[in-house]
């Protein structure tokens, strides 16, 4: 867990204006966008995202781990959009 | 965690249409299927993950880490169908 | 976390009808079930989970990811009985 | 996560009669004997517990998972007593 | 998970009077404590706890689940203190 | 899990006067906090924190499980924001 947000800049540009999605698909990939950003505000380096990326996408109990985490995001989501009822 | 979805062409087709279900077990089965649609969107190559399948099908601690991610996603699915009460 | 439910034959039957209970005990109970059906999504060949099972029962890190689900399941159903009060 | 409930007689005394407590502290108590109680109901196996008591409790790893499902389970209790507000 | 708690004397004291604090901060801060006390409800002894401590607090993994469990205790603490608004 | 705040001094200034943020962006950099702030509470050594941050900075897996903490914690920001709508 980074103490200081090690990226060369801050990304300034805005990501995340809104938890709000027309369809529980949109949700479901805005929480994979979030599941993202968390890995990338611990490790904004590309090419160490890239590699381990290699390595986890390789490795059946990581891929649970990260589907896990989507799993977290995606209830926030859901709630956010009053489960698209 | 991939930073960009590596899939050959972006899953188009609309495969989360609604978080409602007309029975708890259905439910139970849409959460079967978000966990694993978390691990596609992780890792979109099919072999890999048959590969990897056939894996952590056999280890029992992968296997509750599997259940656990169904847990996490059959809770937003309850609330998101106040229960089927 | 399979792409495929390669059970031979889908669970045709019934098993999840409600998650109303009438004390918080059963709802436990219940919570322990919903957790091994979330294994046996993953995993419906008997022989690998009775082996497994017989592996994860005497490792105490992993009977505490087992209650690890169970808490998460007991959790929403907990909410789902209005707690029982 | 065992798919048969292995004790030899399934526990028949009521054990969890109600998820009210007179106070947060004994909500917390509660919330450990919940713990254990998925930790039982995959293994009942009174030895088997003890000794794997005596590892995990020398683990600093295996104690914060531990720590982890007692949070998970006060959670529940917490919002089952109002936060005793 | 231990069965039973092994500590020699109960922990008679009051130490969770209640989970309403003045600030955010101070929320925080019994997040810290709950998620410590789950630890010392599983292994009372503190030259263990002591030892362990030595130890996790020097791995970077041990650490971030650390911190995972203060992040479930401070939701309910949130909760419990509608988020302090 | 540390049974004593180490650090020399506690933390004496306001580092979390409002769970209140503007945009869900900005929830989402304090959930980053919170997860860095949960884990300095149980290792206030900079430089401890400095050497295990490059160890887990670079390894897919310890990078999901932080970004799983900053995914609980902004579940409760999300929450405490009604979700920015």
């Amino acid at each position: 867990m980074p103490l200081a947000l090690h990226a060369q800049d801050k990304a300034a540009e805005s990501w995340l204006p809104s938890l709000i999605t027309s369809t529980p698909q949109e949700g479901f990939e805005l929480a994979v966008k979030l599941s993202r950003m968390g890995v990338k505000s611990t490790q904004p380096n590309k090419e160490v995202l890239f590699r381990e990326r290699g390595k986890y996408a390789e490795s059946g109990e990581a891929l649970i781990q990260a589907s896990h985490v989507v799993a977290v995001h995606f209830q926030t989501i859901a709630a956010a959009n009053d489960y698209w009822k």
